[in-house]
């Protein structure tokens, strides 16, 4: 993807049995992100999402103690069924957030057959946050997210 | 425009005795921005400027000494003849730069008679970084931009 992608940047990609359109609309469904967004036991318990270039989102996880994890963010680019790129770098169009600390791009690819290649890219700006990423747990929980994903996306 | 504007932010704010559709044509045409964006003795000697959001801006200035200043940014949000909005935080679509700095909003506000409020604002991550960009001459800096892009928004 570029220059710094393997110190920058974490990606999943994984093949799913459910088409593109369906994941994209899971995807960017308010209502529904609380079946799917989080790694249980955590939650999602509140979702705002204005879907356009510049639109912010807003996303409350709750953990198990009643940890409360506030995440702003906007939208940068959107290709309805194709593509999502979104980033923590702004609370709103354009308000500098605290700390910018990754874009996530994720795509959809058409495989025919009702299938689609789901890919997940976070983009760090510092090679130390890659590493704190993937610490957290990055590929293990964007992992569980996926799997929850497809699966709610067949509801769709 | 936000908690932390007084803080973060630096602006510039100009009535200017050309219409809005000029200045936005002068500000988009590359070929035209070595006649006023940087201050003398500086110039810039190459512009590249793909206008649209998630497009890339390159520019580079030039000084008396022979200094080079690469410039690369993308553009985030555009209106035209009214908004530009682009920022150094990635490099292309969307790779992360080393180092985010600023995001400027340029406005262009019709006042009708062929006047135009223009009003430029930096955003910057940090306190740090706008007070950085304050001792650098923002304001003396942009101010002189200002009014060379308004004789050269004539000449459109």
């Amino acid at each position: 993807m570029n220059a710094n992608a393997a110190t920058h940047s974490l990606q999943l990609v994984r093949e799913m049995d459910v088409p593109a359109d369906k994941l994209y609309k899971a995807w960017t469904t308010p209502e529904r992100m609380g079946e799917w967004f989080c790694p249980k036991p955590w939650k999602v318990t509140e979702a705002r999402m204005d879907i356009r270039p510049g639109g912010s989102s807003y996303i409350l996880m709750e953990g198990p103690e009643g940890e409360k994890i506030p995440n702003y963010g906007i939208y940068l680019e959107v290709v309805p069924n194709r593509k999502l790129v979104f980033t923590d770098a702004y609370t709103s169009a354009w308000v500098p957030s605290e700390k910018p600390f990754m874009t996530a791009v994720v795509e959809f690819e058409d495989l025919g057959n009702g299938r689609t290649k789901y890919t997940a890219t976070a983009l760090h700006w510092t090679e130390e946050d890659r590493k704190a990423h993937e610490e957290m747990g990055f590929h293990e929980g964007w992992g569980i997210v996926a799997g929850q994903l497809e699966e709610i996306a067949k509801t769709f």
